[in-house]
């Protein structure tokens, strides 16, 4: 088996890889070598760890988004401001590498000046869902670590904003006072859509509902899987309440996890907006595709 | 030198202790021997390194509050429910000690039940403070890791709300993304005022405009300084949005920290409330005087 050509998303925690083929997917393959513990010097072995077998004789191209193309990254690849398409001829980053098999090209990233905002990898995504969604008008919500909503018309990311919500929930639940109530597993879907409904709400009450998990633990009992639950729907609900210019009248379209996405599809919906979802690794090879595509088109 | 009595005032990470004579304070000394860090078993071994230079050969009594008393500290003090006056007589929580040259009682924490909320050593602050400004009507505000509010009248506390303010500065500033964009020192008084003004207008806005303060450092060059202050000024004014029917036309005193009640102080005198401010040490030592004090006339 040898490729066309190599998808691949590279993160801050990891790598993930695709053999692509004519017909899609011919294999996967992954690592944990992610952004955050390589310096630029150790990116092409990273890389080779995990592609090498589907390499044959010839130059395989490559073509990465993520976190790689960071100032910290492989080779920073600078961003591109809004408004703009997601993907872009000739914009791709061309790097060097010593492995003369390797043709590595990486996605640049967007940028927004005011309100100041970034995306890294987000932005391939988006490409794929407007080629897996074509003429799609609306929102894209990319919900996770940093969520992001973005504003998309006429094939170009109009405006963007990102929400620490996944990361404050791994701060909160973990490590903050809140991480003794909230041990073990399981959902509480009554408390995420309590937790969801108070913070849309009434968003400026949160910091104060937060301690309230808390102290509910401690002398009424809640459980951790309704405190957790409803931490979660607190931080949604914070979340959608500052997003309602993006969201309100809008078509949206989720593009994450599936046990995320149900949450915000959720969510929504008990707001009266309905939305649909995409497939967030689908999309990342559809965007990645897109990016060779225009490529080819552009140097053909 | 020999104390009649000695406070102790026991947290989750520090244990500082007063020998106190008829005129105040005789000597100080402390450790790092935290509730958070001690068996049930080790605490007295832990408070007798700390203060066995002031034992004579009769009994002393030793005072103490904070999180010695919760479930997992040395001895439960159960909570108290509001309202109630913030010390009270015979509810001190009496601890049976190996050593018979010690007495030690435990000040129990006040609880409330709708919201739910409790706080451990705020009480006896807020006794302290209420034994400093005799008749004071109005609020107290206790900034720290868990923010207190509280509204006291007639010598009693009514209510209170906890706000996680300074774990989620902590927890934002030093672990999360932005971390990157924080290191080092100094202030940026303008960047508080802007963050803090943000925040109160627009509450609902705040999980956004936290990873602004990244990509201004990406884009931007927003400086350390600015980043932390701006930071600091946001989650404070979330908080001041939320604690608004506390403090909204009262009378407002702070105890805490000077740096840190200074930037409540501003922040409040911005809203054009006006403040004053209590010393946290005092107010622990006057409030541990009180407890004593109420506990011999109780038992003459």
């Amino acid at each position: 088996m040898t490729p066309e050509w190599i998808a691949v998303d590279w993160g801050t925690s990891n790598l993930r890889a695709w053999a692509m083929g004519a017909q899609g997917v011919l294999a996967s393959a992954g690592s944990d070598d992610g952004m955050g513990k390589l310096a630029p010097a150790q990116f092409e072995a990273a890389l080779l760890r995990v592609i090498a077998p589907w390499l044959g004789s010839g130059v395989t191209p490559v073509i990465a988004c993520g976190m790689v193309g960071a100032r910290q990254g492989w080779v920073e690849a600078p961003y591109r401001a809004v408004p703009c398409a997601p993907a872009a001829p000739g914009d791709l980053m061309a790097v060097a590498t010593a492995d003369p098999r390797l043709q590595v090209m990486i996605a640049p990233g967007l940028r927004q000046d005011k309100p100041a905002d970034v995306m890294r990898g987000e932005e391939t995504q988006i490409a794929g869902a407007l080629a897996l969604l074509p003429n799609f008008d609306g929102v894209f919500c990319l919900p996770g670590t940093h969520s992001k909503w973005a504003h998309v018309s006429a094939g170009e990311v109009v405006s963007f904003q990102t929400f620490m919500t996944g990361e404050l929930f791994a701060l909160l639940s973990q490590q903050s006072v809140l991480r003794h109530g909230m041990g073990g597993e399981g959902d509480d879907d009554a408390a995420f859509q309590q937790g969801f409904a108070d913070a849309l709400e009434r968003p400026e009450k949160v910091s104060a509902r937060l301690f309230t998990l808390r102290a509910e633990g401690l002398l009424n009992g809640l459980s951790p899987a309704s405190a957790r639950s409803r931490l979660s729907g607190l931080l949604i609900g914070l979340e959608l309440a500052a997003a309602k210019p993006y969201w309100l009248g809008q078509r949206i379209a989720l593009i994450g996890a599936p046990a995320l996405s149900a949450r915000y599809t959720a969510a929504l919906a008990a707001q009266g907006a309905a939305s649909e979802t995409l497939d967030a690794t689908a999309c990342t090879l559809a965007g990645l595709a897109a990016a060779r595509g225009v490529l080819q088109k552009a140097k053909p």
